[in-house]
Formats: C-alpha cells, sequence, structure tokens
C-alpha cells in the first residue's frame, strides 16, 4: 500500500513509543519483557492500516500481536487505528522492512506469522519479492517456533497459485484452504482493508494455513 | 455421472471389443502389446462420456490413452463417441472400477492419469469415495512411472480444497496450479462435458498438475 506522502508521520510514530516499538532489536529472544508476560507471539507482515492486527488484538487479549509495516505513512493510519482501540496491552507495531525479520526476531521468539493480501508482484522477474518466495518463507523458518504455522489470505489469485506451490516446496504442510473463504462464513474472521474491499466486489478470498516441518 | 439405465449397454459394449477391451487383465504389464507400439500411456479415471479422452487421442497421435468408466450406460455414450470419432488406433476404453486398477495395470504401465470433474462425495463420511484419497493415491502410484503425474480439474471447490491438501500430504508436488483455468486461456486445453457445462455458466475450473515423488 502506498498513500500519499505525509511529512508529519515519521514525528507522529516517534511521539507514540507505547504503541510503535522504536527499537525493537533490544528484544529480539526477549519479547516477552516487553508485553510482561509469557503469552503466544503473533506477527503480521505487511499490516497496512492495521484493521486485522488491531481487530484480532481486541479479540484474543491472551496472544500478544506485533504489526510489522514498511512505509512511515501507511503505519501513520495503523498507529491512528490502535490508539481509536484504546492502546491494547498486547499489541505493538513496528516500522520495518519484513526482509529484516531476523534482526528484531530470533528462533522461537514468534509462534505464528500472518501474510494478508501481500503486494503480489505479478512479474516473475520480481518474485524474489513476494513474501510467500523461498526466500522469505526461510526468514519466517528462522524466526518462529517449530511446527509455527503461516496464515496467508489474499484476493489475489496469481500469488495465491504461486504461493501454494512455493509453500509446498518448501515442505511446508496445509493445514487448511478455502478458495472462497467468505462462502463458507468463517467465525470470528476478521476482515482486513483489503479483504473488506475486494470481497464487497464479489471476488472470492483465498485463504491458507499452512505449516512448517521441524526437521529431524 | 448416471445415466438412465440402458438396457441395451451391456451388449453393446461387448460388441465393440476392438472400442472397449474386454479381458484388459490379460494385458496388465503388457499394454504395448494391444498398441502394438511403445508410446506412452495416458489412462482417465472416471471418463463419462469420453469427450476429452477421445480428444486427447485425436490430439496426440503418439500417446495411447485409455479410459476408464464404472457405468455400463455412461460407457455406452463414450463408445459411440469413440466410434463418431474414426475410432482412433491409441485409445481403449474399459468398463471396470478405478479402484480396482491394481489388477489391469502394474508399476510403470501408466505415465499419467487424467481425473476431470470426478465425483465430490462431499459428505466427510465419504471421503474416501473421492478419487483424491490417499487410497487412490497409493493405487495411482502403484501402476504409474516413478515421478509420474496426475492431472485433475474440476468445478467443485471443497474437492479442489480437499485434494491439494490430500495430494501435498502424501508427498506429491505440485507443478501448476490454476484457480480459473479459462481466465488463462490455456493453449490446446481439452474440455471435458462437464467443464462444458460448468465453464459456461461462469463457474471458475480449478487445475492442478501433481507429481509422486520417487522415494529413494
Ligand atoms: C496490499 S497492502 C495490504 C495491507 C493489509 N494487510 C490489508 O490486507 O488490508 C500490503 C502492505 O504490505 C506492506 N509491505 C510490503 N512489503 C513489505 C515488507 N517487506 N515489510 C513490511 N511491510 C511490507 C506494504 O507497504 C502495504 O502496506
Ligand atoms: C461427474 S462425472 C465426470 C465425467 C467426465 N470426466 C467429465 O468431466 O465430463 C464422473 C464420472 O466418473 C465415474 N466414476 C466415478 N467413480 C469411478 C470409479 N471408481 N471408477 C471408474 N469411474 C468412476 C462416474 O461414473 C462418472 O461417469
Amino acid at each position: 500500500m502506498r498513500l500519499r506522502h505525509n511529512p508529519d508521520a515519521p514525528e507522529f510514530l516517534a511521539s507514540h513509543p507505547d504503541i510503535v516499538e522504536q527499537n525493537p532489536e533490544n528484544y529480539r529472544g526477549k519479547w516477552q519483557e516487553l508485553f510482561n508476560n509469557d503469552h503466544p507471539l503473533h506477527i503480521e507482515v505487511g499490516t497496512g492500516k492495521g484493521q486485522f492486527v488491531t481487530g484480532m488484538a481486541l479479540a484474543n487479549p491472551e496472544i500478544n500481536y506485533i504489526g510489522i509495516e514498511l512505509f512511515d505513512s501507511v503505519l501513520f493510519k495503523a498507529c491512528e487505528k490502535v490508539i481509536e482501540a484504546g492502546k491494547p496491552a498486547n499489541l505493538r507495531l513496528l516500522k520495518v522492512d519484513g526482509a529484516d525479520l531476523e534482526k528484531y526476531f530470533s528462533k522461537n521468539d514468534v509462534d505464528r506469522l500472518y501474510l494478508n493480501f501481500s503486494d503480489p508482484w505479478p512479474k516473475s522477474r520480481h518474485a524474489k519479492r513476494r513474501l510467500t518466495h523461498e526466500g522469505f518463507l526461510k526468514l519466517y523458518e528462522a524466526v518462529l517456533i517449530d511446527n509455527g504455522e503461516i496464515h496467508f489470505k489474499t484476493d489475489n489469485r496469481g500469488l495465491f497459485e504461486y504461493s501454494l506451490i512455493s509453500m509446498t516446496d518448501y515442505g511446508m504442510k496445509l493445514n487448511f484452504l478455502s478458495l472462497d473463504l467468505h462462502a463458507d462464513e468463517p467465525e470470528g474472521n476478521i476482515m482486513t482493508e483489503y479483504e473488506e474491499k475486494f470481497s464487497a466486489k464479489g471476488q472470492p478470498i483465498y485463504r491458507v494455513e499452512a505449516q512448517f516441518i521441524a526437521k529431524k
């Protein structure tokens, strides 16, 4: 997501350290210190305007959430949403690049990883930038618990086809698959901004839960 | 597919031994003798009225095809189609149960297996009857060459979701995946009867090519 450049965003984000963690590298291997409990940690890479991660944090107070977003101007919106939601204690945002996950998380830090409506990068020469490319799967595996899961939703058919192949080629197991999520009327599904937009147009939403299989 | 019972079907099928092989068990391990060449053999399980397998046989004379169908009255229609098509020398039909594949084929007899619009058996208690259930995958592996492929098309979302999970759980590799085959305008796609019907209604057609991985 690219929003119009917001020159106030960096200052706004810096002035909310209780929402946007400013020194995430300090918590590598010890996020429990930040949340002050030993609850599981779920992260979303590519949080956008934050509706999903905020909704999840409110719905599941016994789980800690971190939303990761690359762009200041987008995270600005997410930060506003978190304020509106009353700053849930189990939620933080990071303005970092998902490609740098290992700088901020070490093995076993993360219990589950969410990807929602990730940028499709349809050209094959950009395949490496897709958040389900083998290179990213390696990163996720390096910060997740053994047998950790990725939960991925998208409207983008090409990206979803690619992702199923990429994930299973990687040796991941598919635990759940829907090729029309909203037709299944899933209980407790929390919609993202993109999901609301595309499902309103009648487009099918694809969803998969894929699990890394620990090598023995 | 269940057609109205056709009392003439058994006699009709028996009277066309050049199309419907009457003693397939005799060719187990030596189908090349029947076709009188050493071309690859592709089989379709659940051929229905035979449009796909006949079209494939006409389009690919260097490949041998066998269409397998459970019901007399349905195979009757397929047999008529083969006659109309001029009885291609590289095509045979079998009125047998796909569950008995090993009676008629031994390991390495089959180079590729097609499933098209297989009965969905939506109730979980009938999962074992789905032609992509683990039990059937085992059978297919037992008659295919090493690293042999299954090419599967369907309009049925539930069956397709199930099949992707079943195939990858089995350890199969996904080589090709489309969640809207006709949007991709695939070159040389030969439509089945069901495919014509459902794609005309605007329903997406799903297609996967999945490959068995030989155990070393
Ligand atoms: C298409 S938007 C979807 C936003 C939101 N998840 C939704 O479903 O509504 C994708 C978001 O991922 C962010 N993004 C893309 N690549 C990223 C990366 N490497 N690290 C962090 N965020 C990234 C983009 O900036 C954008 O906000
Ligand atoms: C829904 S129809 C589809 C027919 C055709 N493949 C098409 O796409 O138009 C499925 C066909 O598979 C046949 N069939 C189902 N189970 C079978 C089995 N175990 N062995 C052989 N044929 C079977 C049915 O009789 C039916 O004709």
